[in-house]
């Protein structure tokens, strides 16, 4: 029998519960032993609950417990997150989290000090929710260099932008929508505004290239200047909107990137709607590799956390080898990164003129019914230049084109 | 430094050792230790092929070698590829290979052989080309029950269905241009008859459920009926003809069945064309995950093997565990499982009457440019009783729908 416990009795954490006693006969088979939870750590109570035997509400019972073997952190944020984390695997814990801040914050220092202690630190949950990608990644992608990876990551952005598609919604009545289904939070920046994707692209990208990439320096923009007239457009191109979360490797350097591009049908990410996630993969021998799922919702979430928790029962002595130097990873400046330009400008007299001098020869997008913009598509040019000529116009929006 | 042989110097061995020597630099990272490719058997020579100073046609090299410590068998076939493979692993060296053959008809004693022994027997490429599916299966899945696995696991018929629907293309030219593209052997009923995706099927199913699925017990329909009149209708009804190797859990029995069917749009194989393959699987807990990406070329599909080496590499003591019991999996009947078809019938007198009477209330399938012959959706019905009722009728096909 090995012993565990679970720090956070939210959506994760009862998943987790829930799952262990769901699937707990073919779990234990896979395992080698039973999985047992003797700790719950929360600070509130649960009256009626059958967790109630084993809540606790101070980690030190559980710090001090030599029976746990296995830590499983659910409780998001950085802190106490770190705090008990690290002190799980001071006194010889392995870890298993969910948590995409803290791992994309200390990911490379905690699995540093799993390795010292012949423990493990896993996070498959922490990207893509259910999704198979931190164990492929760091397991079965490793005879390839990285040349890509590329990811819906967020559920929520991905709803709002398949409803506004599908329905011709606005944003703000899709993202109402995405709030009363429980899609997104009632502050809901963290999704829109990207910061959510930019946390697990930057995980991705420090698995992939070996090296730390810090969010921080992750260029965001999220989906909340997407309007419905964006959509359209997109449609009478046979393309879709996605967020994307993107690391690519150009010249040997590395770029990074959160924001919304325009696709079309021959794009893998293509048909990842609503609250799926998606990430695509480009190695320089395997090609192109894609993995599909439910990038959140309790249950997948916590397949994800159980299947750490069953890797690290199998692996209670031995290290899982996992590339992720401190070492911090030079990111191309994103300025100096090319893309072709979808914009949206108001119509003026001689815009196509206007447009003509800036951006010499372009593809106009026309819809019958948006009579009152000019949209068109740039060459290749470098974010910098885009920026700097853009200033001469009354750009409306401006989308990267990714065909 | 890890000395390895390679077994067969045919499109994948070769693959496996350019890759070896395209990304040596990081693969000796991930495995911790250099991979040194010291003998490659091959019965033929290779003049002027560097790897001449390696070559050895005599497997006795290789076993009586104690250096090398795993063997990758890359050959294709039953035999002599088994006793290949077991001599290695009696003599204490892991295995990895690329041999659906192998593994569909003998995975069972083999994993058994290499965990006896704390050895690894290792097959990530033989389902799947580049894709992770093994791995994902045997540790990443591992919180779950599964329900089903369906896989698109052949690019030869994928290619030839995406031509006859892109193109317009009947059954025989879509064929040729296949074999013209060297995506089909002069001799393609491997390919085209489903007994491939058959073999492939079996070993995932196996894996899902624990059990040995036998090839020879998994009912098994290929293309070649498919004509393009079928392509017309599907397109009518914006669907799309896949060749599926599945293996569903209904009612706690097992049904594995490789068939065209008939999918729409909302599933997630659908965009799954050309020579690529995806794999799908369900869990009671995750939901849905997707695997996409190429299921066979030489490069990916020696990505997959040297992932397994680097495997074998960092686990050269210690077996990493698969569950796939030689004890037999009961499948179910397949003439007890349910399907809605959807059937072309010679038009004739009183049709509709006809079919009312032996199905009752159909959907009917009119594609304007096709007059001699009527077509339905029947509502869901055992194969059994589908084979009694179309014995009444002149059928011209008949495709199991998905949707």
């Amino acid at each position: 029998m090995i012993n565990i416990a679970v720090l956070g009795y939210g959506t994760i954490g009862s998943g987790v519960v829930e799952v262990l006693n769901t699937n707990g006969e073919s779990i234990k088979k896979r395992a080698g032993e039973k999985i047992n939870i003797k700790y719950v750590l929360d600070l509130r109570e649960f009256p009626g609950d059958p967790i109630m035997e084993k809540l606790v509400h101070d980690i030190d019972i559980i710090l001090n417990d030599p029976e746990v073997q296995i830590v499983v952190e659910v409780m998001g944020g950085v802190e106490p997150a770190y705090t008990f984390v690290k002190e799980s695997l001071l006194r010889g814990k392995s870890v298993c989290t969910s948590n995409k801040e803290l791992v994309a914050k200390h990911g490379a220092q905690l699995l540093d000090m799993a390795k010292e202690r012949g423990l493990n630190f896993l996070f498959e949950a922490s990207v893509g929710g259910g999704i198979p990608i931190i164990r492929p990644l760091n397991q079965s992608l490793t005879a390839d260099e990285i040349v890509e990876i590329t990811g819906i990551l967020n559920g929520t952005t991905n709803y709002i932008l398949s409803k506004m598609s599908d329905e011709g919604l606005d944003f703000n009545t899709a993202l109402k929508y995405a709030q009363e289904k429980g899609y997104a939070e009632r502050n809901p920046a963290a999704d829109i505004e990207g910061y959510d994707a930019c946390r697990k692209i930057a995980i991705l990208s420090s698995l992939a290239f070996g090296m730390q990439v810090d969010f921080e320096d992750i260029y965001t923009e999220g989906i909340s200047k997407i309007t419905y007239n964006d959509i359209c457009y997109a449609k009478s191109m046979g393309a879709r909107i996605k967020l994307f979360a993107s690391s690519i490797k150009e010249d040997n350097k590395v770029y990074a990137m959160v924001a919304p591009v325009l696709i079309k049908a021959n794009h893998p990410l293509y048909s990842v709607n609503d609250v799926f996630n998606g990430i695509f993969v480009r190695g320089n021998v395997i090609g192109d590799v894609m993995f599909y799922g439910s990038g959140a919702g309790k249950l997948p979430t916590a397949s994800a956390v159980v299947a750490d928790i069953v890797d690290a029962a199998k692996h209670l002595e031995k290290n899982i080898w996992t590339i992720w130097s401190s070492k911090k990873l030079e990111l191309t400046d994103v300025n100096k990164v090319k893309h072709r330009f979808f914009v949206r400008v108001v119509k003026q007299e001689n815009i196509k003129d206007l447009v003509q001098q800036l951006f010499g020869e372009v593809e106009e997008v026309i819809v019958d019914t948006i009579l009152d913009e000019y949209a068109f598509i740039t060459s290749m040019q470098s974010e910098e230049q885009f920026n700097q000529k853009k200033e001469n116009l009354q750009v409306l929006n401006a989308i990267r084109v990714r065909f």
